[in-house]
């Protein structure tokens, strides 16, 4: 059987990073042929992408720049790790994909989603992710998690704003596309939110071995 | 005055940079307000895309990695050095913009243009070049300018066949925009075709100017 596309969405300090370890480890437990990767990187090339991206002396970089580099690093991604993972049947899981553009850019940064969705599909084809996994947690409770001190300046009020339409992006394409975007509470603790994403990851997968 | 973009386009050993310098001179002579630019490159970002462009250990990059790589670069090099130039009144010099992204890419590599013609409009809007020298040169004698051994390999025969392709796509671009892209003869030698393109640069700036 060919295999499938998991992606886990959601903003900083919903705990992507660490839930999709513990899927994989119950995974893997269960004999599943799993594959770990994320974007931006994910392959050699990639990284190199990521390395400009998250460099913070490219103050400078135009949105739409950034947009065009995020699907570089995807269209390398998929042709070279993901198109391949799927063929040889395996579970693919990916920390973040084609949504976390729309979420981040489109939303956030406010460029037109038409566009962002045309390039995604220049990039993706047909290939959606099977189940989006967003991880949806309140913007305060997000950042509070990825950092020590309190949210009180000019900057961090901008960046709770920031934060806000990307959550709401997010929100707003699982609403779009509910049988595919799943949202998962991320409020809750490790042990909690590992569950939801177990149970909702059993369903489908026993789904698509019918 | 607004100021103007001059685009430099051409296979390799065309001449393009050799006569670019002399186009230079020649307009600083006559006190013209002149930038010189690059692309891929052209800004500290730019230039970090460049590298990854043009690093032969990549040999893995599919054609539209290629393509959303070489649109990041021209999105930045727009916003951060040719749009400000424009707006003080210089004369904008560029080696390679948009045409050359729908000759290698598109031409070369074969994906489809319509799409490429997307991109580009998506990074350039309304910003297209004012002239673009085509400097066309037989694809033979370009390569001979550029290597001392003699091309005869199978590899040196795909080779020669791409940039039949490419060249054959410049020209057929040129047929389309008769009034915007003119074509140079870069077969003849240095001199000769310094004073086509000063005959052609001298009209253009002639008839902006009245």
């Amino acid at each position: 059987m060919k295999g499938c596309l998991i992606t886990f969405e959601g903003i900083e300090g919903s705990g992507k990073s660490t839930q999709l370890a513990r899927l994989v480890s119950t995974l893997k437990k269960n004999d599943c042929n799993v594959l770990v990767t994320r974007e931006p990187g994910g392959t050699q090339l990639g990284e190199r992408i990521r390395d400009i991206l998250l460099d913070t002396r490219h103050h400078q970089m135009t949105p739409k720049t950034e947009v065009l580099l995020y699907l570089a690093s995807r269209m390398q991604h998929l042709q070279e790790v993901i198109l391949p993972a799927l063929d040889q049947g395996q579970i693919v899981l990916c920390d973040r994909f084609s949504e976390a553009t729309l979420a981040y850019q489109g939303y956030g940064r406010q460029l037109p989603l038409t566009q962002i969705r045309q390039l995604n599909r220049y990039v993706t084809g047909q290939q959606v992710p099977n189940l989006t996994l967003l991880l949806d947690v309140e913007v305060r409770r997000g950042l509070r998690r990825i950092r020590s001190r309190p949210l009180r300046d000019r900057l961090d009020q901008e960046k709770m704003q920031f934060y806000q339409k990307v959550r709401q992006g997010y929100l707003q394409m699982a609403r779009q596309s509910p049988r595919r975007i799943v949202v998962i509470n991320a409020n809750e603790n490790i042990r909690k939110v590992a569950a939801q994403i177990h149970q909702v990851v059993e369903t489908f997968l026993k789904k698509r071995s019918r």
